[in-house]
C-alpha cells in the first residue's frame, strides 16, 4: 500500500499513516462522485494486500464491465507506483506513467503517500478516494445496480456488527501485524508484534475449525480482508518480515481455509505470487538491500485439496460463483 | 567461521576464501605441534557451523579433558571474534579479549579473516591452525591416545574414500551451498546455489530413505558435517540466507535423520540456538541491517520422536555414547 522510502524508524514501532482521501463514490453521490458504470478506473498492484482486497470484491460482484482495472507493476521508486508494464509504461485509460499524476491532478500539493488501491476519476484523471478500507464496502453497498446476477451479499446487514469487530482484530494483529513485525524499529517492537500476530492465528485457527467462513456460513468482507494476508504469508511474511514461528502450511485449519479460498473463483485468480514476491523484495531496500527475490516456496501446494467443504457452508449463500477473469486481466503462472 | 564485513560482491558468486594456516597437530609433531594434553585450547564459537563440527567431534571422543575450549560469542566486529561472554571480556586461559591477537602473535601482519575454529598453543599464545577440514580429522586420527574408552572411529579406513566423497558433495552444495545462496551478488548466481542446494537435499533425502547414517551403518565423519548446516537450516537459512523451497522440517526423512542426530549425546549438546541466531542476524548487516532476531521457529522440535532406530544402524559401531558435558560447556536452554 504504501511507499515511505525508509521502512523502519530506529527505535519505534511501525506506524501506518491511515490518513486516505476520504471521499466515497456513492449512490447519491453526495461527495460529487455518483455511481456511474464507465467512470472509474481503479489503480491495484497485484503485489498489494489492500489493493488485492478490491480486486477480489470487483470479482466476485462482477464489477469488471462498469470499473475498469489499471495494474501497476510490482515495484515502485519513493514516490509512485508506476505503469511499467503497460506498453510505453502508460496506462492505456489514464494516459499516465505513474499514479502520482492523478494524486497532483485532485491536489497540486499532495503530501501523503501515494498509496493502491486507487479509484480515479477517467474524465478529469482525479484521484478519488485511496481508502481501502470503504473502498470494498462501497463496492459491497453503494454499486448494487451494477452488480453481476448471482453476486453475493459480502457485508450482510445482519453480520455487520460481527464483521466489522472480526475485521478489526485481524487488522491489527494480523493485516497490519506482519508489517508491525518486519519494520519494528526495535527487538521489543518486533517481539511484541510476532506474539500479537501469533496469538491471533492461533485463534482463527480455532475459530475456523468448526465453520468454514469467518462470520456465518458465506463469505463476507471479513475472509477477503483475511485472506490476502495469508496468500502473502508463507511467500514473503515468513521470511522477509521474520513472521516465523511457523509457516502458514503449519496450521492445519487456517492453511486448509486459505485454500479453500484460493480455489474460489475470484481469490486465487487475483494472485499473481511472482509479483507479490518481486514487490516485497525489491522495494523494501532497507530490510533486502540485495534486492534478490527469493526461488521458493512452491505455489502449487496452493492446488492441494482441503476437504473444507465438509464443514458445510455455502460459499456465495444463494447466489453464484463469478464467471472466469477478463482475458486482459487474467494471471499467467 | 569467516568475517569479511562486506558478505555480497554485486555481480559475483560467493567465493570463499578456503586458505587457512595449514600447521597440523600430529603424533610425531613434525610441523612443530606434537599431541600434547592440555597444551592447546581449541575456539569455536557455539554459533558457527565450521567450528561446532570441532566441537561435536572433541565431545563423542572424549577430548574434553585434553583439549580446552574457549568460547567466543556470538557476535563480532569487522576484524575479530572476540571473548566477550566471559568475565571482563577475557579468555580465562589465553587471557585475550580478541581471538585476532592470537593470530597476530603468530603472524604479526596476518592478512586474512580471523575465523574460528582455531587451535591455540598456550604457552606460546600463538595460533596453531585454522583449518577446519583437517582439525576433525587430526582430532579422530593423531589423537587417538588420548580418546575415551568407548570412543567411536569416526573415520573408519574401510570407508574414507566415500566419506570423502560424499562430504566434498556436501561441502560444495549444503554447508557452502546456503552461503553461496545467501551471499549471491546477483539473482542468478542465488538460483543457481538454490537449486545445487536442494537437489543436493533431494538427492539426501533419497539416499537416507533406507540407511540410518550417511555411510555403512554408524555416525562418521560425513554425518557430522552434514548435521551443523541442517541444525541450522530452519533457525536461519531458510529464512536469512533465502534458502526457502522448503523448511528442514518438511524434508521427513532428512529432518528426521536431523532430529535423531540432535537427540544424540555430544550432537544437540552443542547446539545454541540463541546463539546461531543472533550470530547470523546481527553480524551480516548487509542482509539484515536492523539487526532485528527473529524469534520463531520453536527449537523444541527438535526433541520430537524420530523413529530411525528402527533402521537399525549402530551411532558408535562397537563404542558407547560420551558421557554428560563438562558443567563449565553446558547449554542452558
Amino acid at each position: 500500500m504504501s511507499l515511505n522510502p525508509s521502512y523502519i524508524k530506529p527505535g519505534l514501532d511501525f506506524n501506518r499513516d491511515t490518513n486516505y482521501i476520504q471521499d466515497r463514490i456513492t449512490r447519491d453521490g453526495r461527495d460529487g462522485w455518483p455511481v456511474e458504470p464507465g467512470r472509474y478506473r481503479l489503480v491495484a498492484a497485484r503485489a498489494c494486500p489492500w489493493a488485492n482486497r478490491t480486486t477480489i470484491v470487483r470479482r466476485l460482484l462482477g464489477l469488471e464491465g462498469v470499473i475498469s482495472l489499471g495494474l501497476p507493476g510490482p515495484t515502485h521508486d519513493k514516490n509512485s507506483w508506476t505503469f511499467d508494464l503497460d506498453p510505453g509504461g502508460v496506462d492505456p485509460v489514464l494516459g499516465i506513467e505513474r499514479l502520482q499524476q492523478a494524486f497532483f491532478t485532485r491536489f497540486a500539493d499532495y503530501p501523503r503517500g501515494i498509496t493502491v488501491p486507487a479509484i480515479v476519476d477517467v474524465p478529469s484523471g482525479k484521484v478519488v478516494t485511496n481508502n481501502y478500507p470503504q473502498i470494498t464496502l462501497d463496492f459491497e453497498l453503494e454499486w448494487t445496480d451494477h452488480h453481476r446476477a448471482g453476486a453475493p451479499d459480502l457485508y450482510p446487514e445482519a453480520s455487520r456488527a460481527e464483521i466489522d469487530e472480526v475485521a478489526n482484530l485481524i487488522f491489527h494483529d494480523v493485516n497490519n501485524g506482519v508489517y508491525k513485525c518486519g519494520f519494528a524499529g526495535s527487538q521489543e517492537s518486533y517481539e511484541r508484534a510476532y506474539d500479537a500476530l501469533f496469538a491471533r492465528l492461533d485463534w482463527l485457527e480455532q475459530r475456523l475449525a468448526g465453520q468454514r467462513y469467518l462470520v456465518g456460513d458465506t463469505i463476507t468482507e471479513a475472509d477477503i480482508r483475511l485472506f490476502t494476508t495469508l496468500a502473502r504469508f508463507d511467500a514473503v511474511y515468513h521470511g522477509h518480515f521474520k513472521c516465523n514461528r511457523n509457516k502458514l502450511s503449519e496450521m492445519p485449519v487456517l492453511w486448509a481455509y486459505a485454500r479453500d479460498l484460493f480455489q474460489t473463483p475470484g481469490f486465487g485468480d487475483t494472485i499473481d505470487f511472482e509479483q507479490i514476491k518481486r514487490h516485497y523484495y525489491v522495494t523494501h531496500v532497507d530490510i533486502n538491500p540485495s534486492g534478490i527475490v527469493p526461488k521458493g516456496p512452491d505455489a502449487a501446494a496452493w492446488l492441494a485439496p482441503h476437504s473444507r467443504a465438509d464443514l458445510g457452508g455455502r460459499p456465495f449463500g444463494t447466489g453464484t460463483p463469478p464467471e472466469a477473469p477478463l482475458a486482459a486481466e487474467r494471471i499467467v503462472r
